[in-house]
């Protein structure tokens, strides 16, 4: 048969195929970067990584074979006169962007920067270690040349970093975040102000006690079975950096980390990640392989997360149901603390100098800071040699903090030498999304908050299932938020959120 | 550059580097197996299913593929030039062995076959449970049809089931089966007898307790590692039936099951898995890929486990080093149980139903009645519909036990219902490769057992390590058996280890 007289029918039913088998290829990869961090034995690593770039180079292989260029344009000549419905469309559109991405970086500059990703992380754990920016440097400038020449492959209107920014939330610009973000920061280092000056005094050590790794496990099993999620469909496990993974929608695992002394550790890491795993085994089925099965970007999922973890899991109602609950399993500490008490200790703000154990108050603060250097060192503006000098500073002037040495201040993240520059600003955007998208659930279920009390999660998880997972790539980013709240993202809801709450934790 | 004129070393490189790939995704196939296993979410199972075909798919398709045929081509013109060294040659006739295989077998015919046996598999499990052979002979009908007409694709020169055999025990034919398994049945009839006519009465019941699954679990970990293996370099889990597979030699893992009533359901298999275990574990790395870094065939890998399991695991050296330690984390019942007393129990002989239920003197007997069966249905001397008379009456000729029903007789294993028809006379072979092999262990090492005694298991899995292990496919089964013993394959040594060791038991 002519290839080109083939009926739309048969051409999506080959584009589906195409696009399973590359997603089956992706569960296996899935599985193997889990087993990696849970279950691996030590010596395992070397095998693993070729494994996995095996498969990476079989997957990239299929994915951008004439064959399926063939299609693609196929299907796209149908697009243009119109021939695709709404589904079609969607799942056309995001294949031929992601494939158009793709097409645009030569093999041998992604070879390039995957191999000085691949150096550049031992690089940076050893500067980390040693606490010397300097033996990273060289490094960091190259991803940064390298991650500048594939803004330009890929291509951009305004700014370079647009290009990056895209891959990990598509649609957005920097123009759009630099705005959000600014008014987020004058808000924020103006609030954090005045939370120091309060005369309210929180120490939350408090908290800490012995708790034993199996008792937390089993309250941390307790507490996400209720938020909802399927451990028929789903594992918790544990790792040393907590992480959520999905195969696909009836396998969907995450872990988490213990501190026997401090519970919250794995506790508030538990209740994150399944903020993620409910996205994921809230997906449909049927949809597994398309972009109708996928999340929309990694600031949408960062919202499920943040808004389980800090909004709902840091919220007093949230704690009249678990609490005591929690009291029953650890009587030490907790016996002799009130509800209101713990509520504040919880929700204890500080500025410090790690992203990654800052409140909900500082934390945006953290990533703005990113999100700025980011930017100005992929539009050159900056260069990588005077980032120490930038960070620290910035962080005296956001946070009001003195960092003692590159370990804790420019070399605190994996993700650069990684070559994620533009992930980022996904986090901060992620909490933004979160208290708009919360907002609305406020208005749609009557007694929300109350529910939470009673220890009911079931209306606010299906809310949230029918108004964002159900829906894949159904919508953009602004598309669900407009959907959803009838809004643009804008930074006011969760000024509104921090304000109301924090006004009342530190009197202010 | 001209394909046909590349030189030999290039197209080993291509060719190697294709085998690599393949292998790539073998590990992760088995990864995903081994998972489904031991911790895969129960309904991650329909998906994982998919994921599983999808990568079987792609690894055939790389595996036919044009190019790798036209590879293939070029190197067999080598080979007939007699310009392949001797490693290059064991690899190029393994690939070309399973490669032809793979293309005599057309597309059609495979599917048929892996749907029937996909179907087959849940039937044989309810006919099972039902006890009604009826309910699978249909099934069962249309397998056995189907492996004739591998078979018959395939080719073979004197009896059809030579091609089945084959897939499982290269180069070995039913011809030189028959002769030994006849041979060994005589023995093992007459053998039978005498024991049962003994005046020595075991009742092993005395050595069931109450054991803790962690405790059990720590013992095994205990026993597997004095045998040598290597954590960092594997793993034991649990699930359902004990098994062991391997992604790499630095990723080789088994599983055992516990029944907290009969220590030794869990240890036993510990031992049995880490036999296999140690061979993969012993392959070398840099050969990962080839078939030099491949087991020779399921016979030698089964003798990898039962000379360990049986040979040395319920040998009373063994026991006289770790007698002592288990009575000390197990005092009941052990306390009062002599060694002597213990070594009889574990080495109790009686007659019973079940294959993977039975002793070391009758479970050959059990393949044996199998091989036959399987041989006169693929060679077309006897009819499925018959099997259950056929069963019955072997059992009774043999074992001298009555089958009560088909649920504990001709439906006890999964093996036909999958389309393994040729697998079971290789835990036969195994058994045989092991006694013969031993033997020729304690010729080389001086004191051998009196080592087992002192807890040395160094020198005996550093010389199975170095004469079988380290060297891949370099040898065919019977080659290494000539090479280890300077002997063919036979039943005699076997036959003498069982006679010694029972002799003196049963006091014969």
């Amino acid at each position: 048969m002519n290839y080109f007289r083939k009926m739309k029918k048969e051409l999506f039913e080959e584009l589906k195929t195409s696009l399973l088998e590359l997603s089956h290829i992706g569960s296996a990869m899935a599985l193997l970067h889990w087993d990696q961090e849970v279950y691996m034995p030590k010596n395992g690593a070397e095998f693993r990584a070729k494994t996995l770039a095996n498969l990476a180079g079989i997957m990239h292989e299929k994915f951008v074979s004439k064959e399926f260029e063939k299609l693609l344009k196929q299907i796209s000549k149908l697009e243009k006169n119109n021939e695709l419905n709404k589904n079609e469309t969607i799942i056309f559109s995001e294949i031929w962007r992601q494939f158009s991405r793709e097409k645009k970086l030569p093999l041998e500059f992604v070879r390039d920067l995957t191999e000085t990703c691949s150096n550049a992380q031992s690089v940076w754990a050893e500067a980390r270690k040693k606490s010397d920016f300097k033996i990273f440097l060289p490094f960091l400038e190259k991803i940064v040349e390298l991650k500048r020449k594939e803004a330009e492959l890929v291509g951009f209107e305004d700014s370079p970093y647009d290009a990056l920014l895209d891959e990990y939330e598509p649609q957005m610009t920097s123009q759009e975040v630099s705005i959000i973000f600014y008014e987020l920061k004058e808000f924020l280092v103006d609030f954090l102000k005045k939370i120091k000056k309060s005369k309210i005094k929180i120490n939350p050590t408090i908290l800490n006690g012995k708790f034993e790794t199996e008792k937390q496990k089993k309250f941390n099993e307790f507490v996400i079975g209720k938020m909802g999620f399927d451990f028929g469909c789903g594992r918790l496990d544990t790792s040393t950096h907590p992480f959520s993974t999905s195969f696909n929608p009836e396998d969907t695992r995450i872990t988490t980390s213990y501190d026997e002394k401090n519970l919250f550790y794995s506790l508030s890491s538990a209740i994150h990640e399944t903020g993620h795993a409910l996205y994921e085994q809230g997906l449909l089925s049927e949809n597994f392989g398309t972009p109708l099965g996928e999340s929309i970007s990694h600031g949408i999922h960062e919202s499920q997360s943040r808004i389980w973890e800090k909004i709902v899991g840091q919220n007093i109602n949230f704690w009249k149901y678990f609490y005591p609950k929690l009291k029953k399993e650890f009587s030490q500490p907790f016996e002799k603390i009130s509800l209101e008490e713990f509520y504040k200790n919880i929700n204890y703000v500080k500025p410090s100098l790690i992203r990654t154990e800052s409140d909900e108050v500082t934390y945006n603060l953290h990533i703005i800071l990113r999100f700025e250097i980011e930017k100005d060192l992929i539009e050159g503006t900056i260069e990588a040699k005077d980032l120490p000098k930038i960070w620290n500073s910035k962080m005296k002037e956001y946070l009001g903090v003195n960092v003692p040495n590159d370990a804790s201040g420019i070399l605190q993240d994996v993700h650069w030498s990684g070559g994620s520059i533009g992930y980022f600003p996904t986090y901060a955007l992620g909490n933004l999304y979160s208290a708009q998208i919360f907002d609305a659930a406020k208005k749609d279920i009557l007694n929300l908050e109350k529910e939470f009390a009673l220890g009911n999660f079931e209306h606010f998880r299906e809310w949230l299932r029918n108004k964002i997972h159900i829906h894949g790539k159904n919508f953009s980013a602004n598309g669900l938020i407009k959907e959803i709240t009838g809004e643009e993202l804008n930074s006011k809801y969760f000024i509104d959120y921090i304000t109301d709450k924090y006004k009342n934790i530190y009197e202010l």
